[in-house]
């Protein structure tokens, strides 16, 4: 059995020394990666970002990515070059990365060209301004944003998704997806993972709320695609269950 | 003798799980800090960030930071809790911290509501815009910006200096700065680090240039206040080369 595991958190260059990156560790990734190398018949291939907590047992193979665009390629090159039986996508992925950066006066005066002369009504001058928001900035990212600058605006612009490739590229795989929200109601917090699950064709999603993960303690609920709801309270109960389920459907599919 | 070393790179927070970094790990801090830990008379705290290497050897006092108030709240505190004869401040420090952060939509319509009517000059239009701009998004930060907005915009505002703090909080003590810039010519950034130690009255800075550095080679050139300039090629010689002078210059000035 191939399982692919995705660990840790990419970052987005700002410029060569500043980067957006979160705070995703690698940990439980690694761990569920431990769980998986428990059994002999089980390979493993983790693809990690450059600072993740690597599995502690070395059976493991181990591909390095850095933003979204290595983690795109490497996820398409892994995916034409082996079939997976199952894929663990617990890398916390950045869903925006810099589209400009500028400096706040420069961009103020952009705009005043933008909007020009002559007085408009209040809506075709604000999508006239968003407009021209979206379209400053072109050229080359500078190599370090000077810090002599007061105010610097940072334009982000979205990320393709990386989990809707899994399913694309092998439909046979089981999916296991992870949703990270931050100080929600439990019921916001599990309709995010269906519809993660539902827009994905995730098998399982692991629904999560940073504010409920610390040094000891990592609340979790694992939802199947079944309806099932597995409440979990560690990072180890987590990488457990995650294995246990997707080997017992495995099994179901009679993937060896 | 007393010395403190600050090593790796604060973050600042965008919400809850985002957060802007930088390149630096705390490895160079880290063999500055073994190299003064060779000597016994020599007593090393370290100021780390949250994921920097540390050093080697044991003996050293560790204390974490995470971004630049953690950072200026302790250095302050340590800075009167005892006195230090160097201070070896190679942490990479974040320039700029978020302000706000606003999707792009609502950003274009609050400045659409503050550009107003009538025709106006281009030069008060962009100054009116640009004080619009950095006055916007007033209210609290998100606990996580939703990943369903397009496009989001990020205004970043300057960080107090650290820098400053050291020899205003003890004139005495021996100061070495770090001056990293990204591509430049050698005389941009010798002039720089020249500017950092005028500015701060360091006694040493080490110039640095992010493209010649690499896995095994980290060039950089060591100014000292008396107009002496060492070069080195390996972050081994930079540690060995900075304890050196620190030290030379602590007996010349008789701390012990």
């Amino acid at each position: 059995m191939n399982v692919l595991i995705t660990a840790g958190g990419t970052s987005e260059k700002i410029d060569d020394v500043r980067k957006i990156s979160n705070t995703a560790t690698g940990r439980l990734g690694s761990l569920i990666a431990d769980c998986f190398l428990t059994d002999e018949s089980v390979s493993v291939t983790c693809l990690c970002s450059e600072n993740a907590v690597l599995p502690k047992k070395p059976r493991a193979r181990i591909l390095r990515i850095s933003d979204v665009q290595s983690l795109q390629r490497t996820v398409e090159e892994e995916m034409h070059a082996r079939a997976y039986d199952a894929v663990i996508h617990s890398m916390a992925v950045s869903d925006y990365r810099v589209k400009y950066s500028a400096p706040s006066e420069w961009l103020a005066a952009q705009l005043a060209k933008s909007v020009g002369n002559g007085s408009q009504n209040p809506e075709s001058l604000a999508a006239q301004i968003h407009s021209a928001l979206l379209s400053c900035g072109g050229g080359d990212r500078p190599k370090k944003i000077s810090s002599d600058i007061e105010n610097v605006f940072l334009c982000l612009e979205k990320t393709p998704k990386i989990i809707g490739l899994f399913k694309k590229l092998q439909p046979q795989t089981i999916l296991v997806g992870f949703k990270l929200l931050a100080g929600v109601e439990e019921t916001e917090l599990l309709d995010a993972a269906r519809n993660l699950m539902k827009r994905n064709e995730c098998d399982f999603v692991l629904a999560n709320d940073q504010e409920k993960i610390d040094e000891n303690r990592h609340e979790a609920i694992l939802l199947g695609k079944d309806h099932s709801m597995t409440r979990l309270h560690t990072k180890d109960e987590i990488a457990a269950a995650i294995k246990e389920h997707v080997m017992r459907k495995a099994k179901e599919g009679g993937q060896k």
